[in-house]
């Protein structure tokens, strides 16, 4: 991955601004993103029960526009959650200003929030800023460096990843990025992610592409096993690299959804990186099960345990926690046919320990990246998530940034 | 609570011993519990799918014997979890050697380990310290003290409660201990619990009564979510008070349950107050939801958010983690009908923030015990359960004593 990004990888017909309104202390806090024309949208949004009013907003919009978006306004420092009827009132008139100076209807805009909880958003930044930001969009690769920025809350850098490919002989570009940190943390950690393509599709397909990838990749990562009640992505489709549009799951259509998922697997590996606190990304892969519905729920038990996490910090190569977490995950399965690799190594062979020696173990967890292979031995059933070790500064972050 | 037990806590016919067999590098690693007749026994384990040698034996024995139990051999410093075939074989050779020497059935005796799991059990210390257990065995309050230190691991201090009460005019004992610090970390951490009783009662309402019990109390407290493979609660009754044996449900059997439920409370909390790294009891109440069980769920999804328990280390009044927490329960609930008191105060009403002073309930949170009330206005169902804070080091003890 390049460090930063340059002007071609900026899809065509996309523009990008931010600014500081006042929402965080200092730095950025407010961004744009806006299409020339009415892109294909579609939208992965949280499944928490609690709701913030952005999240609320930005659905009934993308019902209403059949998937057509023009723009997103993006604010960090206030997720616009647990805030009442005037709450949604706020992203209502974020949304008409924007629709107003894009000349376009009010549900072709989508808006999004992250940052604390329970506190009243002071709107009245948002809209006064508005027309600033839509004076100064730009397609250079610096605008879009500076909504990187200006989306991010806890995160220690911007995440950001580009794809270019072929589709009929046309070049196509996609761009994205994201923001979370203490996956998905409720208060000034919500996972948000923005992607653009100048493809073009037809919505149906962009949302079957989008689902698909963010099954095996955005909600492939946990940090902390918490659900924001903020968290979304976006993928826009406009087209404007005139390559003829994708209608059916065709070859083009492939080489599409691999572009998509390339480039959500970088941004969703490089939040869990960026974890709060995070020294290792940890690899579960749970083969074999019964089901990959089973291997799923396996893995995700070893990924939320706070004691598997915690001994990755410590590069302890404590399997039997490996083996208990995955005994609690509420699947049948038999302790004595499970084999565990950890680092590359052969830790458990069929439930038991297997010879291996310590001090190496020890050393290859030190890695930044360390992948675990549970093989249950049961069937077909496969799954892979990737989570972050536990540290002392995860709770550092956690217990002392707001009091 | 008194700090020590007298000998007037002790239930009649019960002895204990303990001894430092060397399965620990320091200290009490082996301890002998026996009633001097045929105890009516009940036991909960735990529900891993990852059982421990110990726990799969102790319930073999429990259903060969109908429920009659002479004695109980619990080891620290192993948990024989993950250890094939030959663990099994070391509890069975574990329990013939102590029915050997009490002269009872095989099946009366109970096994419980605890410690690291997936390294073989050196049973032939274990072996070679019975006789001197079985001989040194003392109904003295000190025997029962060394009782509570030698099934301890990561604990700080023993765990024990003690009640006295009057079953058809006769004085009645009930004893406990416990061990558990972090709650139920599957390495060296595991809960175990010992209750003994010289009333009389059938072992069919013993069960009935320790499953109720058990289901407000132990299973009530979570530290991190993780249960572990040797987890186990035994409730011995041997009716050695003289008192009429209990039938029925009838006020003998409610003052049983109640005197039964008061001391496992109590080893229930002083097992959270001990969580690792622990700072804080917090008792979290579901109130009004839709039933019992959706309160439960939303109870434990709060307990157990890391989020959650940060922000309670760092004492802060951030209840949009808590109402973010109860969203992702995978129960449904309006948002906006969700009242919150965090320490006594109110500090979210319908959903949204109620005017609070910052500083007071900082100040309130700071208290060694913090209740949270979180109500739903849904419905008829209730639930408390109780956690501990997670500071920083929770994770230094988690991260660092085994590499």
């Amino acid at each position: 991955m390049k460090v930063r990004p340059s002007r071609a990888d900026i899809p065509r017909g996309f523009r990008f601004s931010a600014t500081a309104c006042g929402l965080k202390k200092t730095g950025l806090d407010l961004a744009l993103l806006t299409s020339a024309t009415p892109a294909a949208a579609a939208a992965a949004f949280t499944t928490n029960r609690v709701q913030a009013a952005p999240v609320r907003l930005s659905r009934e919009h993308l019902k209403k526009s059949r998937q057509k978006v023009r723009g997103i306004m993006v604010n960090s420092g206030n997720a616009n959650c647990c805030t009442g009827p005037s709450g949604l009132a706020s992203s209502r008139k974020t949304a008409l200003e924007l629709s107003r100076l894009l000349d376009c209807q009010q549900q072709e805009v989508l808006v999004c929030s992250t940052g604390v909880i329970g506190v009243p958003l002071r709107v009245e930044k948002i809209l006064s800023a508005i027309p600033q930001l839509t004076q100064h969009n730009s397609s250079k690769s610096t605008a879009f460096e500076d909504f990187t920025r200006a989306i991010l809350t806890t995160d220690t850098r911007p995440k950001w990843a580009a794809a270019r490919f072929r589709l009929g002989g046309r070049q196509v570009r996609m761009i994205g990025c994201a923001k979370g940190s203490g996956m998905i943390a409720p208060n000034m950690a919500t996972m948000l992610g923005f992607l653009a393509t100048d493809a073009a599709i037809s919505p149906a397909l962009l949302s079957k592409a989008l689902r698909s990838v963010v099954g095996r990749t955005f909600n492939a990562i946990t940090v902390d096993g918490d659900t924001s009640t903020n968290d979304t992505v976006v993928l826009l489709a406009n087209g404007e690299s005139g390559a003829s549009r994708i209608k059916s799951e065709n070859g083009d259509y492939r080489r599409f959804s691999t572009a998509l998922e390339k480039v959500c697997r970088s941004l969703a590996l490089a939040i869990v990186a960026d974890g709060e606190g995070a020294q290792h990304i940890i690899e579960i892969e749970v083969r074999s099960a019964a089901s990959d519905d089973a291997a799923d729920k396996i893995a995700r038990a070893i990924a939320n345990s706070p004691l598997v996490k915690t001994a990755f910090a410590g590069a302890d190569p404590n399997w039997g926690r490996l083996l208990a977490a995955a005994g609690r995950a509420g699947v049948p399965f038999d302790p004595d046919s499970v084999d565990i690799q950890l680092a590359g190594i052969r830790v458990c062979h069929r439930g038991r320990e297997h010879a291996f020696d310590e001090r190496v173990a020890h050393r290859k967890m030190l890695a930044k990246y360390v992948p675990v292979i549970v093989d249950l031995h049961a069937g077909g059933g496969n799954a892979r998530v990737w989570t972050c070790d536990f540290t002392v500064e995860y709770v550092r972050i956690n217990a002392s940034y707001r009091s």
